[in-house]
């Protein structure tokens, strides 16, 4: 059983663990693209066809071949056979040969022969059958050719990324109707303690509901996995043991959120080690909410402790399920976490040498956003449920002065 | 019909539809507070009962009547008498009087007699059934009294806020299992144009896949709303009009992506303005890209027609379709949007008096964040994919310049 180590400050702490995390077997599935939004892609994604796979008009105008309109202008303007219209959705029957053009709407298909389009704009009617050209255009110009957007075989998505609108998007322009993703890995949860209840009883004096496995779950669903339930253990050590190892044996990862007194934190602990190797590996961070954070590696799977009070669980997880979570889906670092500049109300003290996430609220003003700290003395859900987000005070501050700008790192 | 009016700024765009839309009839449905994730409330959530239910200790400590501790020190500890152990979970069946303490752990329910815990920190054991106390506590000291986090009847949640995983956990504490929310408004998607085909057809020469039924389709899931397919209409106003008003009569906004060519553009709003008064507000918008963008309101529902540009279509999506979904789930607007400061690497250039919307990459460096315009000619929807947001260039301005810190208003 390890001994209760030194505190390890957060980004250590996670660093550790992360470190830890084996590569998963191959954990991916095929999904429709239409329903792929949220899913991390598995596989580099190419191209099968150039984009656009014919000529296409960037304007409404006249095709051209562009040498026939050198030299034209407002004052010397030059004339060109009309010889059709090309109609959208076909490749054009028109040939363009010398001195002749033809009417092209936005995304229409250049007909043969020609090269460039003069925009509507600097054209005139003079007589049927025939178009006034007031400007020359160059080979290619106002035109998208075969290929410049997307050429075959270029890299479209890489892996690891996860798709938004755009990307759903783009893989419907190159017909790829279903995509390989990550696998939603499944997260289970197990709350611990005497005093726990499920949400749909009522408590009794001393009793209380369990709010955490609702709350990760939630966060765990957002952040694309899975929460599975494995219920509420009393503060039993084999009963606990016996589960977390069925859970941890049926899912990717186990949170078991540990309850509120020091004696059955300790057993958490001493379950953890019992899971496999090399078990706890931070027993203790240097952070608050979140101090008791345990966090484990058994057999190549995480294994997380978080504190019974639901802010610390619930903080915690942000700070350190959702990374795992992006580890196991495989998802590439490179997208920002959404932050929101803000200008903090009052001053905040904290204690030197600690990590401190502070909930606050964000108030909209003239002069952007103030951040108003959300303070609760018993850390109650609600102080969450009432904050935009979190603000971090780094450990070698001993606070931050009301008036300074903070990032506010936003709970969605 | 309308003329073509005087294009309008975005905003003024925006305000003048949103203000044309009334109220809709009571669109709520009850769903389980576990899978209410993202859902919107549609009644203000007052506590049933208060929370704590019963005093709790926040320590692991003894439980103490306070004047017994009056005056003691390190110097001077004072004697108390241990009558027991309060457990986890049921109210304690011991009773306080004058010199007595009992153990008790955070989170535990404190035994009549008692108001306040000493820390263990500051107790020592010195003989079996006596506990040495080196610190006195005021009344109510490391105590949660009843109701001190949420009393009861008090307002939770508000109508109007989309449920976090804080705010499932709290209405788990309160053992609020089902909750009142908006339904998903059904949001209606017509793509229109004769070289438009279905992305699991192979295009032929001239044809294109339909992008924005499904790019738009992600957005709205993503937003909180339920896209109906209506599929691919050509060039044909009788066929659209029908169409759109089977649509309107189905759904609570219709979406017309109106095709590339300006014929099909002035089609669409023609069809909008057959659907019902006052029809088409605004026809074309002071912006790029989205220009050609039409709003309109028929009956009470928005109808909008966007340009068939991918690209045009979804940044459009996001300064238009999102804020009407967020009105019709009756969201309070008063979460902010995630935006990322970052530095922009090279000078962009805008027409004055255009509101300008640029995709640009976030690129990580040590002193924050680069912001990287990503340019495509002709606006193809993998310049979004490469894009983590977009940046505001005010009408106002010519441009903006290299090293100035600009707000990227992520895409998610």
């Amino acid at each position: 059983m390890p001994e209760f180590l030194t505190l390890l400050p957060p980004d250590a702490a996670r660093s550790l663990l992360l470190s830890n995390l084996g590569t998963l077997p191959d954990c991916s599935e095929m999904v429709d693209t239409a329903s792929a939004l949220g899913r991390v892609t598995t596989f580099d994604i190419f191209a099968p066809h150039p984009l656009p796979a014919f000529p296409r008009s960037t304007v409404d105008g006249f095709a051209v071949r562009a040498r026939d309109t050198y030299g034209v202008s407002d004052s010397i303007p030059g004339y060109l056979a009309l010889v059709g219209e090309v109609a959208m959705g076909t490749a054009p029957e028109i040939k363009l040969t010398g001195g002749e053009c033809a009417l092209i709407h936005t995304g229409g298909m250049l007909p043969q022969g020609s090269n460039a389009v003069v925009m509507l704009e600097y054209t005139q009617s003079v007589r049927p059958g025939e178009i006034e050209i007031q400007r020359s255009v160059a080979d290619g110009e106002n035109v998208i050719r075969v290929g410049e957007d997307v050429s075959e075989n270029q890299l479209v998505i890489a892996k690891g990324v996860k798709l938004r609108p755009a990307e759903i998007g783009g893989l419907m322009a190159l017909g790829i109707q279903e995509i390989r993703v990550a696998k939603k890995p499944r997260i289970g949860l197990i709350s611990s303690g005497d005093e726990v209840i499920p949400p749909n009883q009522t408590p009794q004096p001393g009793q209380v509901r369990d709010i955490n496995s609702y709350s990760l779950a939630s966060l765990i669903t957002q952040s694309g996995g899975q929460p599975v339930f494995y219920g509420i253990i009393a503060d039993n050590f084999e009963m606990l043991k016996v589960k977390a190892a069925q859970a941890l044996e049926e899912c990717e990862m186990l949170i078991v959120t540990a309850g509120s007194s020091a004696s059955i934190r300790d057993m958490t602990a001493d379950v953890i080690a019992s899971l496999g190797k090399p078990g706890v590996l931070v027993h203790g961070i240097n952070t608050r909410p979140g101090k008791p954070t345990i966090l484990g590696v058994c057999n190549g799977k995480a294994v997380i402790g978080l504190p019974g009070n639901p802010v610390s669980a619930l903080v915690n997880g942000y700070l350190f399920v959702v990374p795992i979570i992006d580890k196991l889906l495989g998802l590439l670092p490179n997208r920002p976490r959404p932050i929101v500049p803000a200008r903090l109300t009052v001053n905040l003290s904290s204690q030197s040498g600690r990590e401190d996430w502070q909930p606050v609220r964000l108030v909209s003003t003239i002069d952007g956003y103030q951040a108003v700290p959300v303070f609760g003395k018993s850390n109650l859900i609600f102080s969450l449920a009432a904050a935009d987000g979190l603000i971090k005070i780094h450990p070698d501050a001993n606070g931050i002065s009301a008036g300074e700008i903070v990032d506010v790192y936003l709970m969605s």
